[in-house]
């Protein structure tokens, strides 16, 4: 590097492929795919950088194949849950096939089916790592390190995600963790897993390699499971874990790791409890921005850290309408749909600038992402499944909403006892008792997550209660609980 | 009869035992008794009339004895859809299992926990055949032969449903059809079974027994099942239904049967095409209006007719404010649900109308069944499940809508290739085109029935489509195909 100038900007006009675009966008996950086949469909000559594989965690690493692994156990659950059925389930799950087809939903881990896919929405892909060298330039390092000067006449865009993060504790080195990647990618079952947190990804796969034979400790630090939820999601998720053998233990901090022999296995020090002894041990405990290498400094932010965005997913403190933020990166809401959903707006947006349009971002508006404070959707696929939007009571409170729980039991509802002997599910709507709209609902029980659509729906639709009242459910669906919650409300 | 006098009124004069209600319910089908249970509620003192069963044809006929038959078939397929899961879920149905499982789900064809319930919110009950004799009052019956009348302060209600019809066939009788009562509640899988109609009955019940084991055969009259759908939603149902094995014959008129042998098969005709050999047969072919012995013509209007309402579920053509219909007998919607629902506003029409209170029957006011007209939604439970809400493309441009349908593969969507291999979908909504706000959707796949009450509520609800965009689905669920069809209308 020494006999490199130091300026950057000089440094880089000596790059030797300098090509101009409308926008280049950084990071090729979902969301970043998403912007780009958007602004270049608006006529915006898009470009989009990836050092790793297109597709992004979401496709390899975390949505898909942890799904992969999720869903035969739970339809072989569903099966056995059935007078009728149950006799005809009794075999036990072939785990080189749910491997096998978590390895096929994860595409092998190969990108080229999302490179043809690029290619013929007319995207041109710049493989190696980018970064910012000042406004509306980015620096890509290729594969085989020679460098490569994208201008972006109309916007830069920042979609590098997020990384897993390891806690600082004695011993973690020596104890190679996994991470969520080598959860979801591992080939073995190993025979003991500790799993450290309990967050959706922890809670995920605790239940995925149970099923898959392992015996699993979940350590959680809090008092309860799925912290963030309503209280009694993260309580049936526990039942259901330790129903299916998982043992779970809340209040339960890890203090330091050993792994004396490297072929041995990991022993975990719990503050105030038995200390456990696993195969592997998985950490699951939080991610960090994926900004540290982004040039972040050459236009006046900090590299490492979340990026701080407007509704329409401008990069706030940096002057000029060029650079915006979508995805985990922006910390806004740590899902892929969500990520996507930002990367539509955004899209719009930057489209609406370029053009000279009037950009609508206000609240609900084509150019705002509103939804991510009022109306993120999640769904944990644990067996129950947990499934949420909006708001939960406590946070609807704290935001100084005058609020009421309306609480139903999903397992007295027809359809859910058809769908499974014994149901044992909940289910909870939190209604703005001054416009009289649904800001929050959470629902839990098998086959659960397909029952949240239809609140995201009211909760982004403002639709009023009162005509709420008028949106029959099916019988004998589960959906027959917006009847029971509604008649609940209205006493 | 001859030494009772000819005047109705003056006849019922005689009764033994008379009692004055509010209001007088004739009919404890699930109409009648969520009417009942709601003005009882609402503080009129009210008495319910039922001859047979309380819970009717729903509880011991209809949607829970045939979900009962449908559901552990569909969930022994689910599982065998999944890889990993599959080779678990290779044992046969068990088929006693199964019918013991329906006759629990139908309350072994008892009233107890039903008549509990009733006394439980207070509503009075009356066994036995409740007939119209003039104004407000009302003659029942009873099981014993006695006679009591009931004379209403405010309101007599008519929810006395509906009943299957046979077409007049040559044979007839002789063949001993089963309707669906038979269909829902036979105690022996016959080896061979004929279906006769490709409604929504016909197709149910044809999966219902072939997944059981029975050869079935399904006729159905007109070009494709299920006629007033979405034209792919009878096919995909039909294409479900041979790859499990039942016969499925469309344009196929049966024009004559016979049992010679009474202990022997039932042969019927069919016009142009070979003729079906049997052992059962079942008509699903129609119903008429539970009014025949109802004492219509009392009141000027004629027994065995619908009963026309205004949106309040006020009986058209009778004067003054009191008399009411809910359920199949308004041929409104012959829907278990859409009849609750009807109960619930024809309940708050008659508390109203009986406190002076203002009577608000706009559309979607309080009073008014304005669903019944904009968002019925029906979900068949067959494999794949198909499911729909409001209009058709075809009913939508026949009621003079600009409209535009979008279509979707549902197979294409994430959720649904993990949720089965090689998943077969489609899914279609249909937007008005210059309020631009969804008039109708339809989702046919396994497991989708569950998708639906997110078109309820979007149709119900009028959410303009801009404002959808901001319902982000959660992924990876099937709900996803919300996304995939609006970015299919953005285009």
């Amino acid at each position: 590097m020494t006999d490199r100038p130091a300026d950057t900007d000089a440094y880089h006009a000596d790059a030797t492929d300098t090509g101009t675009f409308d926008v280049v966008v950084i990071g090729a996950g979902p969301p970043g795919e998403n912007l780009a086949e958007r602004t270049q469909a608006a006529g915006l000559r898009t470009v989009l950088v990836e050092r790793a594989l297109v597709g992004g965690e979401c496709s390899y690493w975390a949505c898909m194949p942890s799904k992969a692994l999720l869903r035969p156990p739970a339809a072989l659950a569903a099966a056995r849950a059935v007078p009728g059925a149950r006799a005809a389930a009794h075999g036990s799950l072939a785990v080189d096939e749910v491997l096998a087809s978590r390895n096929a939903f994860a595409s092998g881990w190969q990108d080229d089916g999302q490179v043809s896919w690029l290619a013929s929405v007319g995207v041109e892909l710049v493989r190696g790592q980018g970064r910012l060298t000042g406004p509306r330039t980015v620096v890509v390092t290729t594969p085989e390190g020679s460098e490569r000067r994208l201008v972006a006449r109309q916007a830069v865009a920042l979609c590098t995600g997020s990384r897993a993060t390891l806690p600082e504790l004695p011993g973690m080195a020596e104890a190679r963790p996994w991470s969520s990647r080598e959860a979801t990618s591992a080939g073995q079952v190993p025979d003991r897993l500790a799993v450290v947190g309990g967050g959706v990804v922890g809670v995920e796969m605790a239940a995925a390699w149970r099923a898959l034979g392992a015996r699993v400790t979940l350590l959680a630090r809090g008092p309860r499971l799925l912290p963030r939820w309503e209280p009694f999601a993260g309580e049936l998720v526990a039942e259901g874990l330790a129903r299916s053998g998982v043992e779970v233990r809340t209040g339960a901090s890890v203090s330091a790791l050993r792994r004396p022999d490297e072929a041995g296995p990991v022993v975990l020090d719990v503050s105030g409890g038995n200390a456990v002894i696993a195969d592997e041990v998985l950490f699951a405990t939080g991610r960090r921005a994926g900004t540290e290498n982004l040039g972040l400094d050459a236009v006046g932010l900090t590299p490492g850290d979340w990026l701080d965005t407007d509704e329409t997913l401008r990069v706030r403190g940096v002057p000029g309408d060029w650079l915006y933020a979508v995805g985990d990166v922006t910390h806004r809401a740590m899902l892929t749909h969500q990520g996507k959903y930002q990367a539509r707006i955004a899209a719009a947006a930057i489209a609406a600038r370029a053009g000279g349009a009037p950009v609508d971002d206000g609240p609900w508006g084509r150019h705002a992402a509103t939804a991510d404070q009022r109306a993120v959707p999640q769904v944990v696929f644990t067996d129950p499944e947990a499934a949420s939007v909006g708001s939960t009571l406590e946070q609807a409170e704290a935001a100084g909403l005058r609020v009421r729980a309306v609480d139903y039991d999903l397992g007295s509802v027809a359809g859910a006892l058809l769908y499974a002997e014994g149901y044992r599910g909940r289910a909870r709507i939190v209604v703005d008792l001054d416009r009289e709209v649904l800001v929050g609902a959470t629902f839990v029980g098998s086959g659960a997550g397909e029952l949240l659509h239809a609140a995201t729906v009211a909760v982004a639709g403002e639709v009023p209660i009162a005509r709420l009242w008028h949106a029959v459910p099916s019988f004998p669906t589960m959906s027959e609980i917006w009847l029971r919650l509604l008649e609940t409300y209205r006493g």
